[in-house]
């Protein structure tokens, strides 16, 4: 199973309440109802019925991006995560407006088989004529999306029914409009996203345009030549009448394309640039590309390399501690190597929600191309703490920022909505798929045997058919709070089973029990052979969990420790430590003091968890503001006053579900 | 004498050398004919012929500013800086220059009074339809400079001679084309200049039209409402059929007049914005407005209260270890508060030449309204440091941007000439009244007194006359390289003569010989009595000068010590320390070390300077690049190689004398 989205069926979770269940359970119950009267009350409902809506003339919050751009987006994801949440367990509410919502999409498409609300409404005659600012492929790829969910969850429905009937016939304009050929517009999407969902269409239809139109946008981006001997969108800028200084708010110079990871095609790119999301979803669709296309042909290779060399310089240089990127709010990404400041007063910290969902995608391709716990534990960390913080434990408030430190000027808090909604039905259809993210696995019908690589702990069951044969792979834990997991193996005696399960970079030890003999993780993975899970059906692993302190590269100049247990983050916040007045900006820990954890419970989390408390190990600096640039060191140095006898931490995910000033800091200035 | 420009010809500086005198006649005898061919060469000596030289077709390197638009103010500087060496030494090459230049500029005078190169040649349309962007106000002000330069050299010429007379026709002309009236626009320039300019001709002329003007300019600027209701900038710029988003490579958004701050009235300016040199050229007009008004009206009192805010913000918060200002290389200028970045590669430091020179001439005019040392140490830390790193010992390299830290891609050099040429005629003409700078003096002919504050140390003699007689104060010293300064009072008996004496900031211990009773510095000033200097004329000061470590803000999140003796700030040379290949980044500095000092001569260097040695004060931190984002504190905690014996260090103002590989820092990270 290539895709989370397709193997998610295949996982089911147990009644016992877990990190990822609960979760679930809010978004089912609470934030798809949630998202669908916001849906109905700002109009997006009702967009795809093609009336003008007031907010249309809106004069844009970032040029020349209209506010309603994204409208056929938030839709269409809305409708993916409702689909995978629907094909588990029955809503007649969310049924229903899925029913309503492709209607109206089928009915909002031309007889051309265009599919667009903003170039059908507001500019019905500007259709493809700025594809570098405009998502107008990102919104089709975002169908796409929830056509492929659609049919998941429904099937082929008759005639007038689907979702995936007007896509195919918009697919093929596209197909038919996008291309090397003379009579084609030799461009691609200013927001990667119709590739990663044209290749997983491909996986469905097997229909090769549909695998040559991916690959198209993707070898054909950053082209210097690409239309009439120049860059396309020089070329399409030049038809639109734009003037060279004209620049989107997002441009901090003319041409700024790296902004879009168009500056240079893809495997020449060194460095990973630009606005983050873009970054991640075209990078997730060059990896499937890879493996679609098999790793040994010599355009994979480059793009192979290209992978690996991004991928090292995002992680190693451009990742904040809770798997976050993107320090610059102007293009929403990434700054220089190291540039890495916790929050606003340091020079910005963006670390977008949907971003970190990207790294996610991104991290879970790679691993079907090399299975490397580097890319897991990556996976892992963005999870639990830089995806999950997105979302309030009451399921109804979202972040689009997710700064390590907060400041006057931004407190850290949640907001229902945004302009630009894309963040909250992210976290929607990611939880509604999760399930695809704990494991992936091979199955081979002629040998009658099966492989899981086992990625991420939870308590849930993996169903997998071997023929007439069922194996099931049974996990049950408390994690990420407890590091002990119990597997039961149903194996019918006729499959050879083989299980790969994960050993987190940062475990310091770890344990498998009864014993396997030479257990020892490669790559971050130990090999489970088939004869020992014949007869060890029941086993468990055990990673012990304890505080430990982290800190970011020393070249980020941030000289700070934060505090991590297992996959989890912590950070601090006034709710627990009310005296604080500056967001902890003059706190300074000693990571050399005690931590000890206890269990909490209340209500507002919605979620008992492991907190932390550091004993002695907090003091305040205190600074002379006052003083010339040019003082001695002694003067310039900072005194202590009193510390604090407990500080107390909580998970990052975790923050602003208890009220308080919003004050938050994730890493300390350290004791020196 | 309320100028530096006017009162320097007072000082005389003895055949003995020093570093200002070395400095002084290197200009006069190198830099000023070097500059001068470099005039020739590049088409701007005769640009004033009004003939279109083939680079003004050239495309912008900085839209929408044509490159060559400064022409007129390389010019004007050079005259300048020229007729104040031209003032107390005859050179034929520099005085045919001068004549010729001035008689060019006058030639190139339009009927109605109008004067400048690019409106002329180029855009003749086009005057004052761009005030934001297009320094032609400012090179005004450079004229005007040039003109009371050139009449305080040569007195008022005969008729069809001199400069001033073309320059205040041009004045009338700007003085009937700007002010309140219905029919007058209500601009002011984008860059200022003009403004200073106009309050010291305004001293030289008593034209009440010249201080209006000026008044007009200061006040009127960043005023929401100011032509037809709304931001000149905004009527301006749709006049000229500007569209919303086309935006200079300077603005980061649309309309980001802080750039120029004009984003609010300057009364109202909480924090110190934008392009540097434009901020002090600004205020250094600001003080003077309220220096002419007197402090004591209304509105002298608010742009008082802006000046010491201002004043404040920028040196405790955004000023350099060097005296150096401005990070951002976008606009040339201010970061938010506390971002201070070494170098290139960790988010910029511009610290440009001309922005330091700039703080030279704001502190010096609030010296003048407030005798407080910590003026007059900024003054001094920014011309040892921030001012003098932008000349090179031979007196034909310059620099622009002075960061504190080389990188791969900004190595520590110097360059001849720069298409925008502010900087070197910039240190050419301050060098030609610095002597100015060293002290103030203010005569009462009818009490028969003189007061004089003595800001800054080096070898030198003051000359005062005071009806029918003449008082000379002369200082003799090695400053900054030693810190005892001989002082010989050449008084007559019927003058009382008071001096104030500057203790730096810096200084731990200070002593005067002859003793003097409760001698104490306050606000940073000594004051020696007309009755003890009667029976005192020699005495000296000793301020014993050390290294000691310094250190930015906290905040600065820059973890570093950089070394200091008396006014110098140091930095590391690979020329020195020969195995450096990563330009000191991974160095670690223990500031407990051992230092000591030599006297070193090198005919590169052209000055004989105490170089420092820190001994066994530093080794190399080894970092594991490769380590994920969420890695254990030990494991992403650099370890130390074996030390270095010897670190040598050099005066900032003094690298890149010595060839070598452009490997330099001043601030190395500090062991913990």
């Amino acid at each position: 199973m290539a895709y989370p989205q397709t193997s998610f069926p295949h996982t089911t979770f147990p009644s016992t309440s877990t990190f990822i269940s609960r979760r679930r359970a809010i978004v089912h119950t609470t934030t798809l109802p949630h998202q669908l009267n916001i849906l109905k009350s700002t109009g997006r409902y009702s967009a795809f019925k093609l009336q003008f809506h007031p907010s249309y003339a809106d004069k844009p919050d970032v040029w020349p991006v209209p506010n309603h751009l994204f409208w056929d987006s938030d839709v269409a994801k809305w409708i993916e995560g409702a689909c995978y949440f629907l094909q588990r367990e029955a809503s007649p509410l969310l049924e229903g407006a899925v029913r309503e919502l492709v209607a109206m999409i089928r009915d909002a498409q031309q007889a051309d088989g265009y599919l667009n609300i903003h170039f059908t409404v507001v500019e019905p005659g500007k259709r493809f004529t700025n594809l570098r600012d405009l998502h107008e492929l990102y919104n089709a790829g975002h169908l796409i999306e929830a056509a492929l969910a659609h049919r998941q969850c429904y099937g082929d429905e008759g005639d007038g029914e689907g979702l995936m009937e007007p896509v195919l016939k918009y697919v093929d304009l596209l197909c038919a409009t996008f291309g090397p050929a003379p009579e084609q517009k030799h461009g691609y999407p200013g927001h990667p996203e119709i590739e990663l969902a044209l290749l997983r269409l491909y996986g469905e239809t097997r229909d090769p345009k549909h695998l040559t139109l991916a690959e198209y946008f993707i070898a054909e981006r950053g082209n210097p030549t690409g239309q009439d001997g120049r860059h396309y969108y020089d070329v399409e800028a030049e038809a639109r009448g734009e003037r060279e200084h004209e620049r989107p708010v997002y441009f901090p110079k003319s041409r700024s394309y790296w902004y879009q990871q168009a500056h240079e095609p893809i495997v020449d790119q060194q460095t990973i640039e630009g606005h983050s999301v873009r970054a991640m979803y075209l990078l997730t669709a060059v990896a499937d590309l890879v493996r679609i296309e098999g790793p040994s042909s010599a355009r994979s290779a480059d793009r192979t390399k290209a992978l690996q060399r991004l991928w090292r310089n995002m992680t190693e240089k451009k990742m904040y501690l809770t798997g976050g990127i993107g320090a610059q709010k102007q293009w929403e990404g990434f700054g220089i190597d190291y540039f890495l400041p916790s929050g606003t007063d340091e020079g910005g910290c963006y670390a977008e929600t949907c971003a970190a969902i990207g790294v996610m995608m991104l991290a879970e391709r790679l691993l079907q191309l090399d299975l490397n716990g580097k890319y897991a534990d990556v996976m892992e960390l963005c999870f639990y703490n830089a995806v999950m913080t997105g979302m309030a434990s009451n399921g109804k408030q979202f972040t689009y920022v997710n700064q390590l430190a907060s400041s006057d000027s931004d407190l850290s808090r949640r907001a229902e909505w945004f302009t630009c909604a894309c963040c909250p039905p992210n976290v929607t259809r990611l939880l509604g798929y999760i399930g695809g993210y704990l494991w992936s696995f091979r199955t081979d019908e002629n040998e009658k045997s099966v492989a899981v690589d086992i990625h991420m702990y939870s308590s849930a069951t993996l169903s997998i058919p071997v023929g007439d044969s069922l194996v099931e792979i049974e996990q049950s834990s408390n994690w990420p709070w407890e590091g002990k997991i119990e597997f039961t193996i149903r194996n019918p005696t006729d499959v050879a089973t083989s299980i790969k399960l994960r050993i987190p970079g940062w475990a310091a030890t770890w344990q498998i029990s009864p014993d396997l003999a030479n257990a020892h993780a490669d790559k971050g993975y130990i090999s489970l052979p088939p004869e020992w899970l014949k007869t060890n059906t029941k086993f468990h692993l055990e990673i012990p969990l304890a505080a430990r302190f982290i800190s970011p590269h020393p070249y980020t100049n941030q000289n700070i420790v934060a505090l991590a247990r297992g996959p989890i983050v912590y950070c601090i916040e006034d709710f627990d430590n009310a005296w604080v007045d500056d967001h902890f900006k003059n706190l300074v820990l000693d990571p050399a003091c005690r931590v000890t954890e206890s269990t909490i419970s209340t209500p507002e989390v919605g979620e008992s968890y492991i907190g932390l408390t550091a004993h002695n190990a907090a003091s305040h600096m205190v600074i002379n503001d006052q003083l010339p640039p040019h003082m001695r060191v002694e003067s310039n140095s900072p005194t202590q006053k009193p510390g604090i006898e407990q500080l107390h931490f909580i998970p990052y995910a975790l923050r602003d579900n208890r009220g308080g000033k919003g004050h938050m800091r994730v890493g300390m200035r350290r004791k020196q």
